[in-house]
């Protein structure tokens, strides 16, 4: 592991209204913010090689705990050398806490104060996360930044489950710190990230983010958000969950987004995100471009000679056509997934670049008046 | 294009016993003997980049007329520019005639003499592969190697309906060369290889010889193999095939092979080969190296630290342990199948290398008996 780095340095380079650019320092490597973290669920960006995720912009991945544990399981990756050797990715990692996915994915789940009990969605084996499995779990994962175990409860719950899930959360924060601060090691080369709960409400929210202050964290995460509740009320709470965290510290926006997502979340102060949709979208044939979505399966892109985007300056781009990558679509290909997820990655790591530039210039308002000009979600 | 070279040189440079090395010059690129050519059966050698089938050391691909004129359609390919400029791939490409595939997955087939009438397989609609259709998709598609248009039954049919199909296939030849040397500018650029037919039969082998050369062609196939006789049965017809044809030109054994039927054929002398082992394999998580298969899924490699192979030098090789592929083929991860592809096109092509230089250096037995030695088919 490269170690001249520092283990956690924040910086914010410029400010533009709320929108911050800046950059992490880690020993693995710089993050650039706003970041976009592509996702590499089960120790892979889906349909990509890790040399090419890197050439499409992005400074650091993320890797799925949940996943993880269940397979190969944390322990053999340990003894594998750890997920940046076993996966050939040697910059940053973020990983999750599970808390998220086994509340999504797992079966036959028994939540208690001392964490969840719950069957794996692929063999029925059963298994416990709590605080400290889950910071365990990270660390012979080898980390970079690792995730405070929490619960995200639905926005749509009475308000008082709300509060009370997001109380159980904190009480899971100090036990996270407590454990992650205990594999000492790894605690000297990696960072921990609280996150921030309480739905929509604005109380909850300002609770939790003084809960999470007085345990200390090197980065906030806003998580619950992105779970259903639309794009306006999302916009809404970010309007406030931002400011509630620390200026000195990355702001990290879990599980978000839609590229119109990314632009209003960078707009209300958020610095960090990861969203499964680039790779997903691009195993179906849905590319993003500077004009919005647009679905590769279509017939009308049959005999279009053009590229996916005439602004992108992809490898996709540069040198195939939407005539070609919707007959690999329409046959199932698996170049198609390939090509098509490799551009969605570039183009939302171009975006980023695009705001991280438009802060920096002091330029954003009319970045964003532009974006929305021309972006049909 | 580029037009620098001639249409169709080929050169023998060394011999040793049967087998020989040579190339073959043609204006898109020359193509090293013997040659191994990957199959992009639908405009994609499947889960590969253009530029990383050429960086296993390809010289040349092969693309499927039968599937291609199905989907997208040959007209349509030729609309956006040939099949080369579709698919990104600028060195040369052999079609094949389609007249195999027509036969093993087209549905509600009529043969006559004029040619075939068929179902497609993907959407039932009716089409007719001849001589001069098969010339006039293949110069649609651009192809710079031309396949006759031939028929190839089964080995297990009785004498006489061989001897018919063979002479039919003859006729069929006529007709192709005919119809490839109507299409004058793409005629002046390409080449048209026959097919030599009969099955295991060596007298009809040699009638089928005597009537191709009678007509003249650019290259000679030997057809009618690998359709499930065997490999002793398969050594067996090469130990006499490959000797009726002309010595001057290229003799392509379709369809071959496994690694050791490769060896086999290249010692009794044919210089190019095609196959979908490779890549099918690959998807399957099967990976050839020189100790012979070994199939990824398999328990054993769970926690196996080593590469594929500790002789071969490429991308997977080089950068992933066996346990990491045999997580991806277990988790059913894309990645697998592209890592996998890779290493096994390479490992062909580096025994293809291989071959050539044992072969230049006059050393070829001493090859063989070290390849035997160490792989276990």
């Amino acid at each position: 592991m490269a170690s001249d780095g520092p283990r956690f340095a924040f910086k914010v380079k410029a400010t533009d209204g709320r929108a911050r650019t800046g950059e992490i320092a880690m020993k693995r490597g710089t993050i650039r913010t706003p970041a976009f973290m592509p996702v590499g669920t089960a120790a892979t960006v889906k349909a990509m090689k890790p040399e090419n995720v890197r050439a499409t912009g992005a400074d650091i991945i993320l890797g799925n705990t949940y996943h993880l544990m269940l397979r190969p399981g944390a322990e053999r990756v340990a003894k594998l050398g750890g997920l940046h050797k076993f996966m050939n990715w040697k910059r940053p990692i973020l990983t999750d806490s599970g808390g998220y996915q086994v509340m999504s994915l797992s079966e036959l789940r028994k939540l208690t104060e001392e964490g969840v009990e719950f069957k794996s969605h692929l063999d029925g084996s059963r298994h416990m996360l709590s605080p400290e499995r889950s910071m365990e779990i990270q660390r012979l994962l080898g980390s970079d930044i690792v995730m405070a175990f929490d619960e995200c409860p639905r926005a749509d719950r009475p308000r008082d489950e709300i509060a009370a899930s997001m109380e159980l959360s904190m009480r899971w924060a100090k036990r996270s710190r407590e454990g992650f601060d205990s594999g000492e090691d790894h605690a000297q080369r990696s960072a921990l990230f609280g996150i921030q709960q309480g739905c929509l409400d604005e109380d909850l929210r300002l609770q939790s983010a003084q809960a999470l202050k007085e345990i200390g964290f090197d980065g906030y995460a806003i998580g619950g958000l992105a779970v259903g509740e639309g794009q306006e009320a999302m916009f809404a709470t970010l309007d406030f969950a931002p400011g509630m965290l620390p200026e000195d510290a990355p702001r990290y926006l879990m599980g978000v987004g839609k590229p119109d997502d990314l632009v209003g979340a960078v707009e209300r102060g958020v610095d960090m995100f990861d969203c499964v949709l680039p790779t997903r979208s691009g195993r179906n044939g849905q590319a993003f471009t500077w004009n919005g979505p647009l679905n590769l399966r279509n017939a009308r892109h049959a005999e279009d000679t053009g590229p996916l985007d005439e602004r992108c300056h992809c490898p996709t781009c540069t040198s195939y056509s939407r005539a070609y990558l919707h007959h690999l679509q329409k046959s199932g290909e698996i170049l198609g997934a390939m090509l098509v997820t490799e551009h969605n990655l570039s183009f939302y790591q171009q975006l980023m670049q695009a705001m991280r530039d438009a802060i920096a210039e002091g330029r954003f308002a009319s970045f964003t008046a532009d974006f929305h000009r021309h972006y049909r979600a």
